[in-house]
């Protein structure tokens, strides 16, 4: 018998049909004799719906009343779900977040799981009963409602999985596992197996959007093996675990990219301690988050910075490092919106060498110009234009032999 | 400064431009100085939209999960309408049942409230803002969430006005009072300025349903001064309160009607202790509510009992009756199922003779032959044949001069 936290999205309870087919699956894995604790998101539709509403009366609402009223969506899941399970014939009792403790920061719209009081989780499981909780919602410590921010149900399924000391959290969503990279832009991507929690971290954060971040760390934090599995389809999904599952083979496992950047350089700054400081404070104190960061050795005694941003923050952001230019008599401020990044992912890399040059060997073949390299333990991304995303993702997943089943 | 408790229905709160209206009602109310506590339903045809989505999963749902479905619909509403105080300059807090501790028994679908803590509230208000409170729902011991029944957010209003001793509760509805007689019945029917709280209870349970009754016995109880006023058009609409603010001259404040009902009689019983037990017993085994009651004088030794029920539940009662019979030794059983009850309610009949009289009187002259009299202290009832329910009325009505305006 195991302990099984399982979280459903939007999409997948985005009807009563398809609440009565996760009620089917659910009961099917509760009559196999496992404990079952079900995190549930809003009926796709139902947020944006609400949000809608509130436009209507104030294009800035205020975030404690928005968190009132957008809790109400996931609220209507558990119920409706709770009801699907026991037509199933399966015993079934929902909570809401502020039900089951889920105790978070007062950061209304964005707050942070502190604690959960799992007891009457517990004595529901102990009792036989399916437990069914409403995603992405919590109370602060004056019990008033909070919300964990869009995509934070899976973050809720994680808490309450490190909560129960579950044997697995599997998150259903509408794909069908993690993949070597998206399959729209490489056909041959393939679906892996296992993936290790840095590994996902990367591939997350760098627009493989299938999991929340946030979500993942968390996982990673309290070892909470995490499945991601298809709400439609069959099948075992990709296990998010760690390292010493993985197969050495492996040197990569995946290819991320991201077509939301911009990149902004300053020219000829004074080579001195805080200089990095004094460019990117400016540009934090307008809560501009910064991706990469490459500074160039000094020449002449100024030096080079780049740095890149999401393009939609790309203008404020080229008008706040114009400032500082002046305020640092740099020499020049350059930018570029038209570039993409693309990342290779692998804890393999750490104990196999010459995987960078591999890469820059693959997209020099194609002609494809590097603008700009950063690396970590596990990741190699470079900048390059626009234009070479397509050619570029599909030349490294062949390069890498990511196309290729692995033999076991 | 007042403290007043206000309660806006679905159909007040039915649209984003109708809450934005209540929004202007309550600040305008807030700025002349006075503490305002709202307590509110779901927007119009939100309660049946959700009843649906449930009906389409089970025809008969487990009443825990109804209540949580069906408490999000409030839930929406004190979110938007505090959205649109603060938006029209006035600070406004929303509150579920459950985070105001609204404690009920728990008896989903139908709990009665046991306990308010009002701490909360009390700061608000002494921190100048509005507070909205979700009507019809609370939370029982165990921090499940429980709902009053339809119309239950009335109760909720009064309940608060107890719990803060408010200097008034206001129910605003789609109507602008209380009135005589129904104005689709009898166009002449008149707005009563006043009406007592026994005389209220007489006409809402006879079928002015203005108010949810349980509202107000507890506004009685309470002693919570009670005012039934229209969101729509201005107006002071109809104040409920104690008899010795009741003009001596009124003897009469209205006329009820109900014409749900059905009659049975049971014929030829032994008149013996015990008799009435016998026959209302197994109705009541299955939860049918009895009105009416009229037992005759016994002859040879055996009577004649005569009850009434609500038309839907008129094949139930005929067929539990008839066990009755044979058990009973009984010779007959009648039923009738197109009679109507009209009434005559004023707390003036108790210290003038003749009301009953005069109402005979005035029903013979027009021919309508009375098929049940039953009477209280502040009411007459009669049932007539379903044909004369009009006539009946308007006769009543003029012959009570109720058209005609009083005199201050």
């Amino acid at each position: 018998m195991a302990l099984i936290v399982q979280k459903y999205g939007g999409t997948s309870v985005g009807s009563i049909e398809r609440i009565e087919a996760v009620a089917r699956k659910v009961a099917a894995m509760h009559k196999r004799g496992n404990q079952v604790v079900v995190v549930v998101s809003a009926m796709s539709g139902e947020t944006n719906r609400l949000i809608a509403l509130a436009g209507e009366i104030d294009a800035r609402p205020d975030p404690r009343e928005m968190d009132v009223l957008l809790s109400t969506g996931e609220q209507v899941t558990i119920a409706l779900l709770s009801m699907a399970l026991q037509k199933a014939g399966c015993a079934a009792r929902s909570y809401t977040g502020g039900q089951v403790h889920i105790l978070t920061d007062d950061a209304h719209s964005k707050a942070r799981i502190r604690d959960i009081d799992d007891a009457r989780v517990r004595a529901d499981l102990d009792a036989g009963r399916v437990v069914v909780i409403a995603g992405f919602q919590g109370v602060d410590e004056h019990g008033d409602i909070t919300t964990l921010g869009r995509g934070g149900s899976d973050t809720t399924a994680v808490a309450m999985a490190a909560a129960l000391k579950a044997d697995e959290c599997q998150i259903f969503t509408d794909v069908d596992g993690v993949y070597t990279t998206d399959p729209r832009v490489e056909p041959k991507a393939r679906r892996l197996a296992r993936i290790t929690f840095e590994e996902m971290l990367e591939m997350a954060s760098l627009g493989s959007k299938v999991l929340q971040i946030r979500a993942v760390e968390f996982a990673g934090k309290y070892n909470v093996p995490l499945r991601v599995l298809s709400s439609f389809e069959e099948g075992d999904g990709t296990l998010i675990s760690f390292e010493d599952n993985h197969m050495e083979e492996a040197k990569i496992s995946g290819i991320a990219f991201s077509s939301d950047e911009a990149k902004l350089t300053i020219l000829g700054v004074p080579d001195q301690p805080g200089v990095a400081y004094s460019i990117l404070g400016p540009i934090a104190a307008v809560n501009i988050e910064v991706d990469m960061i490459v500074q160039n050795i000094a020449e002449d005694e100024t030096t080079d910075f780049t740095f890149t941003v999401h393009r939609n923050e790309y203008p404020r952001a080229l008008e706040v490092l114009k400032e500082t230019a002046k305020v640092l008599g740099a020499r020049e401020v350059l930018g570029d919106e038209s570039i993409v990044k693309i990342s290779l992912v692998g804890v393999g890399m750490r104990s196999h060498a010459g995987i960078a040059s591999t890469m820059f060997e693959a997209l020099a073949r194609e002609g494809i110009n590097i603008r700009m390299i950063s690396t970590s333990e596990i990741k190699i991304s470079v900048v390059v234009d626009e234009k070479y995303l397509e050619l570029g993702v599909r030349t490294l997943h062949q390069a890498f032999g990511l196309d290729q089943e692995l033999q076991a």
